[in-house]
């Protein structure tokens, strides 16, 4: 028995997408259903190289099948400008949670960007209108790609607005995209004006604000992951349907942070959370009583998304001879 | 930029025990002195498969040296007999704290054993007589070997007892190490009466009484490591001298969490952390007012020793050019 490494190729290869997607809803419902455990993410603090370290465990028992893993992960600002590294890097053990055998050990940075793209689909399949066939991206960084990838698999994405401050990593998504979709560069409000909008930039001050959407575009609030950061205007949160990943990790650190924390925006103004509309508690935007007007998905990222997504890329990658098996433990035959 | 991967060869090979004692002493006294980072251990319980992981991860700055990582590890107790695999297994990723870079993953359970068999040896160079040369264990199972092999470093140790129900697994025992000692079979009573005793079992009842040491033995308690475990009876613990590695571990998972629940041993009868020891905020088995008697370190394994340990591994490695140099993350030129 040996333990497949996977490395950031092979991981990009074999997280199909509508797979992953598929795995990430069974995840929000597992935790829904008091069927994960995620222990809260331990943080280890490192001011002196302005970064930190986080831990996020997780098992899910999604009936069908169960999974178990850890991410350990870091954010660490200077890398690019010091170290020529990414900000964020990550690494995946993914556990036989029977044997807790290590069965993959994976990039985990190629992970996050699939199932944060994977909860970012599913939010938009129950939240945006059924016919949306255009979607707007604010920030066109590492996060967006996998933004349009899932989204399409889950509405007939036609028109792309993609919006950044930066004309060359527009133009590499305008580039990486054209031959699929009507793709172009375009102000956030015409981004904001789309079916749908994913916002996917670390900003502290809001870009977006209740001008900014239509009347029932759904956006898909990805950026924020520390106290301090927010995307959207209060006035357009405010206004909007508000649903969330997690209630302990959005107020602390996702999308309606900095309002939760001022007093502005209360328990009163969230909808509920995503687990709590896949599995049919509350209603998304279609049927009695569905969301109408602008509706805004919290994402923060769940330790049990990572989970669920390594486990479509090891079955994937194993059933194709993909990636190193390597005798880490010494327990070949 | 690449990952080194250590397999459970590459880390018994280059955790070189003298190294390894010195960097989990650096670890003690880091965080005496307030320089780690330890968060507490999470679990993720799965009664279904009868077992549960464990994530450890840690940060210390020794002052010459700093390092951090995490050990996901689990205890699956059918393991050995439903899947022939063993019931503890571990992986460690190593990282630098500068960038977060993935410097190494390795085995982590080769690794845990050398931690625990080096950080029983520090406990016992403060805490046995100094002219110490006979080491009695009880219990010859996997962890056993690194009890010798350490304590050996700090201690001219002639004559080995060791004791086991199992005739076969003290045969072993004797066989691996009767070219370097003088190593027989023995009683718990006989191994009790050397001057270093370290107890290796994983029993609920104790085994070792207050007749059963000797009047200036050193005991390293390691086995227990959940509540409900404990292998020194409460009247030998009460008039010894008690040390612990962590507060909250020991009296949660570690030898004395029996007789503190119960109340029978509170926080008066403990004389210290072995950090305050190694500090020398508080005198051990030598100099004026030094402990006299019986001593006994209660160690639970704390995640500093782990990624102390793992720094000594990665760099003896990586100087050797031992292990296996991987692309996880797609950042080699």
């Amino acid at each position: 028995m040996q333990t497949l490494l996977l490395n950031s190729d092979d991981v990009d290869e074999n997280a199909r997408t509508g797979r992953v997607i598929d795995a990430v809803e069974g995840a929000f419902v597992a935790y829904e259903r008091g069927d994960a455990q995620m222990p809260p993410k331990s943080y280890i603090d490192l001011p002196e190289y302005n970064g930190d370290f986080r831990s996020m465990p997780a098992y899910l028992d999604a009936g069908d099948w169960d999974a178990a893993g850890i991410k350990w992960v870091n954010v660490h600002t200077d890398n690019p400008a010091d170290h020529d590294l990414p900000t964020v890097m990550g690494t995946m053990i993914y556990s036989d949670p029977e044997t807790a055998f290590p069965l993959a050990i994976m990039d985990g940075t190629a992970l996050t960007m699939k199932r944060t793209g994977a909860a970012a689909a599913v939010a938009t399949d129950y939240l945006a209108v059924p016919d949306a066939d255009s979607l707007g991206i604010i920030g066109a960084g590492v996060q967006s790609y996998t933004q349009l990838e899932a989204i399409a698999e889950v509405r007939d994405i036609e028109e792309v607005v993609v919006s950044d401050l930066d004309e060359e990593r527009v133009a590499r998504f305008v580039d990486a995209f054209d031959d699929e979709f009507d793709v172009r560069a375009g102000s956030p409000t015409e981004a904001g004006h789309c079916d749908v909008l994913s916002t996917v930039t670390p900003v502290e001050d809001p870009i977006v604000g209740p001008d900014d959407v239509a009347e029932h575009t759904h956006v898909n609030a990805m950026g924020a992951d520390a106290a301090g950061k927010h995307e959207l205007a209060d006035e357009l949160l405010l206004d909007a349907t508000i649903v969330i990943d997690d209630h302990e990790q959005c107020t602390h650190s996702g999308e309606i942070n900095v309002p939760y924390a001022a007093g502005t925006l209360t328990d009163e103004d969230i909808y509920g959370e995503i687990g709590e509309i896949v599995v049919g508690n509350k209603p998304g935007r279609v049927g009695t009583d569905g969301i109408e007007g602008v509706s805004v998905f919290d994402s923060t990222g769940l330790a049990i998304q990572d989970v669920a997504a390594a486990r479509v890329v090891y079955e994937y990658a194993d059933d194709n001879d993909n990636g190193y098996p390597f005798d880490l433990l010494g327990l070949a035959e």
